[in-house]
């Protein structure tokens, strides 16, 4: 009988497992060493969005640390397809990871550790609850933590040193907030737990340059306001530029474009989702549907790579 | 039949198991935001060194990161030491880890997560092989990355934020070294992958105060370097201060005191393992025989705790 895979459909060790049965080795050193990268791609109305650039994106993070994957990123396209073919999920948070692996007894060297790849699909996972995304997010800029220097860890490499971020959000409870932005060593705004911040700030968009990861939500926020003809650009952003800002946004894959109408305490604008946020969170949701970027996934076929 | 246990034996989810055979769920956030502490104690000629100092920072740690053991401390003895007994080794590596746990489907908040716990016991790790611990340790002073700061990521709670030491341990590599240590952003020394670093600087002892993890193994050479006169503090150490060391090692509970003999290609000494070294290296060792530290395991005897 086919397993039950209605809440996930994971591929780890070469195999299809229902999600909860997927698993790391308690002695990979992407767990113990958190030495490990990984992309998330999501499934909107049964077809992936830019499937490539994220596919792109995590071979280069591969690269960056010095790991190899075993499949071609052809391989791994045919993976997750597989993932969400057998989850028959219509919307699906599509993630894709390549672990160090398993030393050998004793062995400290990673360059002579056999690397794993593990993906799975699961429900789609928005970062803001329907009632977060309705009445916009309330948002901190953390003030008991910084980010991760990219001197320390390059944060266009997507991983899982997420202890900064972690400790933002529990200063989000704290000052009655749903999430978090951090400030790098010299106070400019860098991102937050799973997500990248927009500013409009007199008139123009702006997003932090450096610090962050280079989001695909957040270039294709820019990408859509070239399109409608708004000034939107990636540079330096003060703490101060988002109190003055008219409206501020997030972007990620797990969730779009989500409006903050709350920062530190204060309204944003009049306090309500602003104008702009609102047509680039239809026009993102509109490209979803105009097939520009999107992969549709064949549900009947089985796929398989070569072993 | 009782499983082999003799490549190691791990206990999660409730029950001991093969230590290839422990795994961490891949929904884990203790996997998927690194959002976990550890401790690790070694057991040498069937006893646990300094087992109660292991299991208080462990306490602290989990604190500091508002995670909550299912277990009480004594519980947790009891855990480690059948770990051990099981595995009938008589020198262990043995670890204890707290994750933050699997989210229920598309849950964010960790404060929402059960958490788990998880522990190990292996044979002995050593960060040094034989041959390096014979001839001393290759060290070099990373320039290509630097150490997370402290107001990012807190050095004193154990964790697996190891990007940045995974970095300097590849640098180390491409230079011809055995390992590294890293610098912070105001350039001065911290720590590097498993462990501190000492200096023995114009006739004292010093090693990096800030930005480095309070090593049990340090703490036990502050002890002995006072009890036989030596003098030893905590500090700001500048790489300068390495540089004109006459003697320099490292230490850790995989390993105990580690000579480095040579500094970024350049011989420290006069490129032998240091007198001083060599005493503190003794009187660690002593101490493990000497029984002050020491809780011995009964291997004879299985333990259980309440579930």
């Amino acid at each position: 009988m086919e397993p039950d895979y209605a809440a996930g459909c994971a591929y780890t060790m070469d195999e299809y497992v229902p999600v909860k049965d997927a698993h790391i080795s308690i002695l990979d050193m992407g767990f113990s060493r958190s030495d490990c990268t990984y992309d998330v791609v999501a499934v909107w109305d049964g077809g992936f969005f830019r499937l490539d650039d994220h596919l792109a994106r995590f071979a280069r993070s591969c690269e960056c640390l010095q790991l190899r994957t075993p499949h071609t990123l052809g391989d791994i396209a045919t993976i997750l397809t597989e993932c969400v073919r057998r989850s028959g999920l219509r919307a699906a948070y599509v993630e894709m990871i390549l672990t160090r692996g398993v030393p050998q007894a004793g062995e400290r060297d990673p360059r002579r550790v056999t690397n794993r790849f593990h993906a799975y699909a699961i429900p789609y996972v928005w970062i803001a609850n329907e009632d977060q995304r309705a009445r916009g997010l309330h948002l901190v800029v953390a003030r008991s933590v910084e980010r991760i220097s990219a001197r320390a860890l390059d944060p266009t490499v997507k991983n899982f040193h997420w202890g900064d971020l972690v400790r933002g959000l529990f200063e989000a409870y704290e000052r009655a907030a749903d999430t978090a932005v951090l400030v790098d060593a010299n106070g400019y705004l860098t991102e937050g737990p799973g997500f990248n911040v927009f500013a409009c700030y007199r008139g123009q968009l702006i997003t932090p340059a450096d610090g962050a990861l280079h989001g695909i939500t957040r270039q294709t926020v820019l990408e859509l306001a070239a399109q409608i003809g708004v000034a939107a650009r990636v540079g330096r952003v003060e703490p101060e530029m988002l109190t003055q800002a008219s409206e501020i946004f997030l972007t990620s894959t797990a969730g779009g474009v989500m409006p903050v109408t709350l920062l530190d305490g204060q309204p944003v604008g009049d306090g309500s989702p602003g104008s702009l946020t609102l047509r680039l969170r239809e026009l993102y949701w509109q490209a979803h549907r105009d097939g520009q970027w999107v992969t549709p996934v064949d549900y009947r076929t089985p796929r398989r790579v070569a072993p």
